[in-house]
């Protein structure tokens, strides 16, 4: 069921013109005439009605606007599948009743600093090692990432504590060896319209964790979600990191209430990434909890045996005796609202 | 400390000027010559140059910026005040380890409504009776309260509960009547720079929530709160109710990351209103608690027996049973985080 | 003609409480069965649902939105008044073809300046001029002008120079010295839904300049001056002055698109502030005019003799000589859009 | 010349240990000590202080911030090279006093139609045929473009009309489709970021026509710029198509401030594209005349010889008619700038 809002003034004719071309369409047309406005609503099956062809109606003379009641996304809605989806990795689910802890560097620096990183955070609790083979700098002078070395150093680490490994991609010409040496492909928040890219990882058996993007509505990022479904890859882990506003206090504003929105709207687990969302150190465990508090699946945080020295987002990262604390404290709040750790 | 920076170019001329014209307002400068920029450090209690000098300085010749390092208010900082402030209103305190809540309808409507609404949040633990008597709404036509005669029913429904009651205050001309029936003085978020009702409540011995403005920085709520406590009004609680973004799923994005890092640049106690910051009732809970667990201080919901028919907001008030179940999880939490409510 | 879409799942009795509700108003309603949706078209007057009664519909089981087609605001819509209004003050006419400029230092400080200064704009082509006798500032401790003093200063200077004043009102009990002394109200950003602020100025027949806030969307800036409008005050002039995004290089971005979207949906003047707009002095040239490119019926421009020693903003003040090479560019860029100036 | 703000409260120690580590990289430092804070200026040349460096200060225990006063971006930059970059396409250039006009369908659709469109535009005085080959949709289910077979029309649009061919790429896999059938490369706004993308173009001698993100600051669009230029292809032009605002009366907010801000800060050519700034049909020819009135080197304008039957975008297409009296106008803006069209 679509709506379209006649302009004030339109004539008759222009009325007609657009009844007759949703007819033409295969709709059936009911005009409500106001006192003031009339808008015809659209009867048969709208959602198949893309978004150009609802575009060429909006462009008709006499239409002053084309309101889609229908959302744009279908497997990734609720309403397509009212059950949570299960994320199985190795041994561990991801949207369950429990709360899934992704820790680690944000770049992958060396093989010794990154297996101490990740045996620290397994033994505070967490289940997945994170880190950066790939980076998204912002500046070309900064430090890309030791790429097809740094993957190798994430197997490794996977090896030896066995942990699942989570890393980026930005290209999809390095599939390949992502799919060889990870088991979540993330896509990062810069990347998350980065249409290729989504159905490239999209048509492998493989999951992605799938960043909101800086100033992604959740209707974009159910859509980008989309992307990769509709190539029939169905695990995608939706991922609040943060999103632009006005307010410079923190690096970007975590938006919590997209975690109820989401999983109201959407099967898909949901997980936050509080280290990127506040980027201060300090503010990492309370946003943290409230995280677990909106009900989240998961959290994906920085941690870092040496944060001073690390060669990427040093001051969002916590180290590992903080961390360990701070997994204490979550296990309390997960268990207050039903879930644990 | 504050500092200048140079533009590249600028001739030494232009840097004496600016020496000279700090020298001449009691400050000693310190120049460092960089290889390509020029930096002014000023030396002396920056903090008494007040916005419009520092403007002066920035309108040089020669004068790219002024980096102030100083923060721009004071009795509201946490520097000038390290201890919490705790804000007594009857036999309640807030700021304190107890989380308190403050819940009503959003509009007063009549009296019996009034006094069944606080009797039932009452008795699931809500501690204060909100209602606006005077209403802030985005159109003329709009039910804009029921003035003085609210206040009167706010008023008796303390008397009938023990509530004390918060109210809001859009017209420093309401004072005496404001004064006369409530026990915390709501300032709301359209009014977060009404820079003269800050100074008029700022002048009487009552408690003030000062609710953060749709696009206000929290610098700038910390400067409306300075505007308050400049006049001597120290009893200012600060409110996170939602910020304006580009998100349209939600009302406003709540910002709840505003809540550990005022905390950290404050003494005043900090509270959190999810029924604005989301809009729609079943986002309710979930914020409540991420809320709790990010650290407030307190929160203020809305509640009413009959949202259908309320005049104001109804889509976003709670049920009193809801109400009952949120305030039960609410203390699970509370207790997650070492507080209680 | 509202809409109202009801929720997937809504049961048949959840829909009739809503017919039975719209028809118990005078309305009658228009059912639309989708596949997937079911949507209500309300027949009648419509404008007359006040936005309480549109929100106690959305509060209603089985409603998941109403979505309003009739614009909110009335009196100041085009739709109601298709010809433009023109405001006179004095010998001016504001909103013809001919673009206003009013200018003049941001806070009047003192008789010589403000003087010095309205001559210096006059003979570049000026007509009014402007300056804060009341400052709404960020810090409780800047310089909050001459008050009373600085209006008699206007009044001053319109008698010597013939100049109409502008100026800006913060409370209302400032009502009546601002009427005697000055020829159009200002209402700031900041005041923008200060709604007994409007209420106040709309009650006297003295044209306003009112200024869209920090983060107001253009339907709430109609709604501002609808506010006015509607206690009997037709004289409102529009005014974009930037609104508040992520952008950091600007003060504010300036949103010269709402130049041609208010004169589409409004009858009011249009002008523009660039020097708010963008807080940079060498930036007002190009915006302002890219401002009478777009449209405007006006400009405010700050200028001020010795910016360096301005008591407020004075890195955004235009100095006279080039306030003069301004008004030249504007004259021929004026001319190019049919306009003079 | 950066600057370290040392946190309040730090130790001596901790200050020490800022001095060391800068001197251990070749730095000197400069310790102002406030009666509040200390801040240290680091004296050396810190432009080759990469982003990770400096967090890796900001890391450090006893430090509040850095604050960084060199640019980020070089090879953009005027002060690396003040003169304004000329691009040479063709016979045209891109860059000098005359204004370049890139106009033509969103989507390449036919070779009919696009060759409709390319003759007509280029009688209105449009140098440039734009159109999508590969198109960024937001639903995975839109029409996605005619891929490589587009880009032969517009090869054989050019071969007829002589115009040279503006088209987006998204995937670095396509670069030698591109290259062999266009004459400038273009990188869509949420491609801004694709960092891979940025390098891949800047590997050939081939003129980008850069469009900045939805939410990229100016910073972020000139770092974006320095990506493509630092694998050594200069020809870069800079194009502003609005950014994401809460405003909804226009798709997106229309940024025009950004012309001047870039043209001081880098030497690059800046055009506008106002098709996509505002959304709408109407409010183009305004934006556009006001693009440049504000300084703007070039346009680009979706213009379609069937707006209601576009395949996408075709509510912000201007039917060719209304594409030749706004380039009517736009002679005349121009002249009145001292340009010309």
């Amino acid at each position: 069921m679509d709506i379209i809002v006649v302009r004030q003034g339109a004539t008759d004719k222009e009325v007609r013109q657009v009844v007759k071309k949703l007819e033409g369409k295969g709709f059936k047309a009911n005009i409500s005439k106001g006192t003031e406005r009339t808008v015809i609503g659209v009867i048969g099956d709208t959602s198949k009605i893309t978004e150009e062809e609802s575009n060429t109606f909006e462009a008709l003379p006499g239409v002053e606007k084309v309101l889609r009641i229908i959302q744009p996304y279908k497997l990734a809605s609720r309403s397509f599948k009212p059950e949570n989806t299960l994320i199985k990795v190795g041994r561990h689910v991801i949207g369950g009743k429990k709360i899934q802890v992704i820790a680690g560097p944000c770049a992958v620096e060396n093989m010794a600093t990154l297996l101490k990183i990740a045996e620290e955070v397994k033994k505070a609790g967490a289940a997945f090692i994170r880190g950066g083979a790939f980076k998204p700098r912002t500046s070309p002078y900064s430090f890309q990432g030791l790429r097809e070395e740094g993957l190798r150093y994430l197997a490794e680490t996977r090896k030896k504590t066995g942990m699942p490994v989570v890393t980026e991609i930005m290209d999809p010409r390095d599939i390949n060896a992502i799919l060889e040496y990870t088991d979540i492909i993330q896509i990062g928040a810069r990347n998350m319209q980065n249409f290729r890219l989504l159905q490239e990882v999209g048509s492998y058996d493989k999951p992605v964790l799938l960043k909101r993007g800086l100033s992604a509505t959740i209707k974009e990022l159910l859509m980008a979600a989309e992307y990769i479904m509709s190539e029939g890859n169905n695990k995608v882990i939706l991922c609040e990191r943060g999103i632009r506003t006005f307010e410079t206090e923190t690096r970007n504003t975590l938006d919590l209430s997209a975690v109820p929105v989401l999983k109201g709207l959407s099967h898909l687990p949901v997980i936050v990434d509080p280290s990127h969302g506040v980027g201060k150190r300090h503010l990492i465990p309370p946003m943290a909890k409230a995280a677990v508090a909106a009900g989240a699946d998961g959290l994906i945080i920085e941690v870092h045996t040496h944060p001073e020295n690390a060669l990427s987002d040093g001051e969002q990262s916590l180290k590992p005796d903080k961390f360990r604390v701070l997994m204490n404290e979550l296990r309390a709040v997960a268990k207050a609202v039903g879930r644990e750790i």
